[in-house]
């Protein structure tokens, strides 16, 4: 039968063998005292079951409060546990309270994270993935060869529809491929989201009509169920071709209900994300969440930038991106979204350390501050890319094209 | 205009009182420079306002990575930020990524816990919260006076359907007023949901007939969204009156969505917790997320036990039982569900601490594994309230009552 196992950084002050014995069975059999019908044969079939403990290092501090050392030692290692496909089948949220539920309980663990999820070649008969996927976003966008340029309506919370919307139209004329709500701009006192809608849609239409190109606009369908399905047929009734959910506040089960409707991109934004992942030793990493979301559908996932405004790290951000660009069970793959903090100085970094151009690269500020207006911001980005993956350095890059000379002067270290 | 204020505990090596205007600013406008279009007006209206900045303590070592502090000073505080209800309205994906969001990734905190949400009062006219709550579980029991006595089926996994209506039935029999599927347990191979409702309610429907008195059973329909909407229905049409949802695993817009049906009281199991909350300078703190899922309309939540067998201190699950049991917005209040390791010796100090009984109290090793078999783990633990609301301390209670004192000799101190 068989098998799903999950990858964890734990931190014990006993015996990790015996924590992720803990682990295994309070994740399978669950229960303090042994109770009648807990047989040989049901625990063969359905109990968790430790496949390796890799000892890295003893600390003499606790990670996270729970139990305390009797010698003032803290033991991590890397734990390896199974669970037979019989246990939970492909029900996703189940999945999801096996590998991650009551486990975080344990006061045997001063530390717990779930590192990477390896799932069972039947997984691909059951989840679709990401129906667009980078080949998709591509196809819908009309831009092969390079990474798609896009950026975030700002401010976030405050334009009207008509604002709005006179913002796409100057980032569509200046060439953009993408442009999103903030998460934090759904349906507002003075930008509700049905005109808000008509407004931008009616620009983005225009615009594919005059040249050809259609601008994806990811609307911020997050909401309720229903309000979410109405939501996302309006913008499929007038010619979108992609939806933003928050999918930490939407959801999993939601979130895979609006994937399935598979008739937009889904644009998954991870805001709350720094809560499930900021301790090195509690919560989840990026390499096994993103697996969960390429099961649920999502399209396009954010993964942070280089030299981001942000706490993580670069070399957080460059494993994001390759696990996005990892294989998954013959599905699709999701289109990695580069933001925060973003303007085209960051593109050498980031081709130097990834060599992909399969990348959704956002600047908010960057595009929309830039000294000469919008449409010169999208081009600096486009120029940034063509140097960065042409080999130049910024400086010949800044050298070599003027719009990007005026954002390095801008947004260049220590003028931003 | 109406506003909603929320409670932080942050950690910053800068000034608090910037910290605190860094995260408005990210909440509200979110973005690295001044752009065209974010009026003083505009700011006014939609732009979060730092209410109050309160300093605690300052401690030398960062609680999570982020910006270094120069001096080697952390500060901690409480800060009160509030948002106009403009911003959001009543969408409670959007109002939880705003409180819950991108916040968590801004370097200059080394901590960062939301602790609570202060709700205006049009909240509740958009959000009828709990349908049962504690009252509606006491009708549907017709427990009206003392805890909810109720257990989980164990093993959490494995057992047919047959042998777990078998133990519904030893249950029942012995006066249990609420029966539980294990998070763990939705469908599996040998359990397949439908069968093992089929047998389960059988049991309950002949119990019910016979006696006057329909045990609780709740069923785990966690899963797909439209998966979860026809178990719910199965379990409506099979005359059940509950249902269990992981509300983490299963997410906000799907849980709500369940929850609006309003036929069947709503089961939070909160696995998944420990992610959230474990550490004391990351997440989100219990009273801020009993609130949120109150307005999804949880009517059971989770608030593990006194004495648990997890990491989490008495004092944190006395402050989740009174934060259930604190009015909000004249909704109906969730029923405490006080669970993890529990059998009759917790009764006193759960009492002593709380003062309510106004809980669904759960055993399972307790119930299932009592020397005298099922039954006398009901009794027992029945007998253990009683004495315990009697004002008579558990050495008392052993000798006046003789379920109750078996229990104390297998899962006393030392014994379990």
């Amino acid at each position: 039968m068989e098998r799903i196992t999950a990858t964890y950084y734990i931190e014990t002050p006993f015996d990790p063998e015996k924590a992720a014995q803990v682990l295994a069975g309070e994740q399978s059999s669950g229960t303090f005292v042994a109770v009648p019908g807990e047989t040989a044969a049901l625990k063969e079939r359905f109990a968790a079951r430790v496949e390796s403990v890799q000892k890295i290092e003893t600390v003499q501090q606790p990670a996270i409060p729970g139990a305390i050392s009797k010698d003032g030692q803290y033991h991590r290692a890397i734990v390896k546990v199974s669970w037979s496909i019989e246990n939970f089948g492909y029900n996703l949220p189940v999945l999801v309270s096996t590998l991650q539920g009551n486990l975080y309980e344990i006061t045997q663990f001063t530390g717990l994270k779930l590192m990477d999820i390896d799932l069972p070649a039947s997984y691909a008969d059951h989840f679709r993935g990401p129906a667009f996927g980078i080949d998709g976003c591509r196809k819908l966008t009309n831009v092969l060869d390079r990474p798609l340029i896009g950026t975030i309506i700002k401010p976030s919370v405050g334009l009207s529809p008509e604002e709005t919307a006179s913002m796409v139209n100057t980032l569509a004329e200046a060439g953009i491929d993408f442009v999103k709500d903030d998460e934090l701009m759904s349906s507002t006192a003075n930008s509700n989201f049905s005109d808000r809608l008509d407004a931008v849609m009616d620009v983005i239409n225009r615009h594919a009509d005059k040249t050809g190109k259609r601008v994806m606009y990811a609307f911020n369908i997050s909401g309720e169920m229903d309000e979410m399905l109405r939501r996302y047929e309006m913008v499929v009734q007038k010619g979108g071709t992609c939806a933003m959910i928050s999918i930490n506040s939407v959801g999993l089960s939601a979130a895979k209900k609006i994937a399935d409707q598979g008739q937009l991109a889904i644009h998954a934004h991870r805001n709350g994300w720094g809560m499930l992942n900021r301790h090195p030793l509690l919560g989840i990493d990026f390499k096994a969440y993103q697996k969960i979301w390429r099961l649920a559908g999502a399209d396009q996932l954010h993964v942070n930038g280089i030299q981001n405004k942000f706490w993580e790290s670069d070399d957080s951000v460059v494993a994001s991106i390759e696990a996005c660009l990892t294989a998954l069970l013959q599905q699709a793959k999701p289109l990695p979204v580069v933001s925060s903090g973003q303007w085209g100085g960051q593109a050498f970094e980031t081709w130097r350390s990834t060599k992909t151009v399969d990348l959704l690269y956002m600047a908010g500020g960057g595009i929309m501050a830039h000294p000469l207006g919008a449409a010169a911001g999208v081009k600096a980005l486009q120029q940034a890319w063509k140097a960065a993956v042409e080999g130049l350095t910024l400086e010949q890059a800044a050298k070599a094209y003027h719009e990007f000379a005026m954002s390095v002067e801008k947004f260049g270290k220590g003028n931003a």
